[in-house]
């Protein structure tokens, strides 16, 4: 059995207010491809298709194709589960006729106990579920954290194993263990809803989604997959990808996937950035900018914005300066920081007289704003 | 060809904030049962399954269900358009698998031209559309009214006729002619989008949704179904059902839907409505009341209510007694209502101690309430 493991497709999904359909479109194509390419005989989805529970008409539209091409057009199996993005009964629709076509979709804990048999294979297909659905399920309200509800499930699980078959786990949780880095953090929800990898030793493998780093988790069988794009900055330097496994004797290849338009964080000078740095990427990529100048530049993100157009963000490298610079400006004179400015903007200190007109100005003005004081004049 | 035509679900519509998801239910397991017992050949649904196009999860939870009840279970062939109630492209989700079991449900115009055959008939389903679907579907920005624009589907539908076939079209819009009422009106658009039946006169017949009244229109070959419920008070006097038809030879019968709750209008006294008259209702149904009595009655809806727990609203028979005696009223002085208000309360004249009691009283308030005017007493 050979199978492809994706997960967190996210679609509808925005990168500092950029729509990006179009690249989650591109790299959906080419997973169909690697698809094909590859020969596999099913694909698995770990959660998370939608990046709301309720999706746009577009998200919908464009969700509804990539199932349908690689079910009904490419001739696919589709081993699919809801994730905590979706909303598990939005996503079931249409799930009772989708079995016709191998096409196994389960949104609610009860359908993970149904193993689903591809040739060599039991897959077992548990989508993100909340506490009180394991309650419910297990009959118990004593059930506090989800390692503890794991425990049941696995238990109820392996009573289904056939042991002339191998085993796969589809699901979607935060697993103890898994690397941290800004993004992922967001994405755990507490050390109560974390799930120990070694529960599922039983398992030939576990197919995980959940978190957006495809190499979160240090386990040659227990794998997330990662996300489709990079969603966060964060994510700049994490390569995106798919799993493809082979299950006897079992194997398992990265392979990547190239963002139609990618997210990259640049840290460089202004001078430089302006010159040459922004011809070293593509003119659509997603551009994070630490910027390595100390002195302030006018208009610093409407400028660059001009060199990079899909401008996510500016930071400066330097940030601890610039916190004491503007201690430093918070303790002088307003004639002190006339002098400060006009030497910034004409590189240049202000002359006596220059000193004398900005003196008499800003009197002119103390005066215009307190009317009620003119009289002690 | 035997077949049920329905429309109008409006799954999750609410009456006066009262959910009606047990009598939507009900309708349709009545539906459900009719369809088995008159053994049909197929059910056809004109639209308007939902009534909103983003539903509630428990709305798209309960059609998900009504259609897997009716297609998979029930095995009956599905015939399904979506109205101006629904998101054509929500709807949409999963219509590619449906098709294997024979339930076609088509959300675009160019759909309408891919006739659904089964036994003798060839069925038409065309969705509910905005005027630019049509203006881009025949290249052509000069179309500006929906019967125009309707001449020229019909055109394009009578080149796909088999001769040898019977043809029905299922359709969604304002047809000219039909019976208007209160309810009705707010569903017509406008003369811009109201077609004439007479176009249609080489079906042999054409099953409409949009219209609640399934007598909205006087035709014999061209029928609106009707909603599924009286979704508006105005409706309390139209039965609700589908209708069963027979195409060769072309018959159609009305079959009645039961409601679990009925919305019923009662025009009675208060008197009788709280001795008999909430005795000949059921006790779940939703009234409107209409009050024959001319006198004020204090907290009238909260009294009521006790009676008639769903309560919808209550309405004064006599709107223009009502009317002037304000007009009296605000031409009395403060005395003469005292006089008119205990006569009302007790059923006597006040005596003339009484009358002395209320002036003194009348003139203590008085005093109390304008402290600024003590002084001059």
């Amino acid at each position: 059995m050979r199978f492809l493991h994706t997960a967190d497709w996210h679609i509808g999904k925005k990168l500092h207010d950029y729509s990006l359909v179009e690249e989650q479109k591109d790299a959906f194509e080419q997973i169909k491809q690697i698809a094909k390419e590859k020969a596999v005989d099913a694909v698995v989805v770990a959660g998370d298709l939608y990046d709301r529970s309720l999706p746009s008409e577009t998200s919908v539209a464009l969700v509804n194709e990539m199932l349908q091409e690689l079910n009904l057009q490419a001739k696919l199996p589709l081993l699919v589960i809801s994730g905590n993005h979706d909303s598990a009964t939005r996503l079931a629709t249409g799930s009772d006729w989708f079995k016709q076509t191998d096409f196994y979709l389960h949104t609610s804990l009860a359908e993970a106990f149904e193993p689903v048999e591809f040739a060599d294979t039991q897959f077992f297909l548990l989508p993100y579920f909340e506490m009180q659905a394991a309650r419910n399920y297990f009959e118990t309200e004593t059930l506090t954290n989800l390692n503890e509800a794991m425990k049941l499930i696995v238990a109820e699980l392996e009573k289904k194993f056939d042991p002339a078959k191998k085993h796969v786990l589809v699901a979607h949780f935060f697993a103890v263990g898994s690397l941290k880095t800004d993004s992922e953090t967001k994405l755990e929800i507490g050390g109560l809803d974390a799930v120990s990898p070694e529960l599922f030793e039983k398992f030939d493998y576990v197919a995980l989604g959940h978190l957006h780093d495809r190499n979160a988790l240090k386990a040659e069988r227990v794998r997330y997959s990662g996300s489709l794009l990079k969603y966060s900055i964060s994510e700049a330097k994490r390569p995106k990808g798919v799993w493809l496994i082979d299950t006897d004797p079992f194997t398992c290849e990265g392979l990547e996937l190239t963002p139609l338009n990618d997210v990259k964080v640049l840290c460089d000078s202004y001078e430089n950035l302006t010159t040459e740095g922004y011809q070293k990427v593509g003119q659509h990529d997603y551009i994070s900018i630490e910027l390595t100048d100390e002195q302030p530049i006018l208009d610093v993100v409407g400028k660059l914005r001009q060199y990079f157009p899909q401008l996510l963000d500016v930071r400066r490298k330097h940030k601890k300066n610039h916190a004491k610079k503007i201690i430093q400006v918070e303790q002088k004179t307003p004639l002190e920081l006339f002098d400060d400015f006009f030497l910034q903007v004409t590189g240049k200190e202000p002359t006596k007289l220059q000193q004398k007109w900005a003196r008499e100005s800003l009197l002119e003005i103390t005066k215009a704003g307190e009317p009620n004081e003119t009289t002690q004049d």
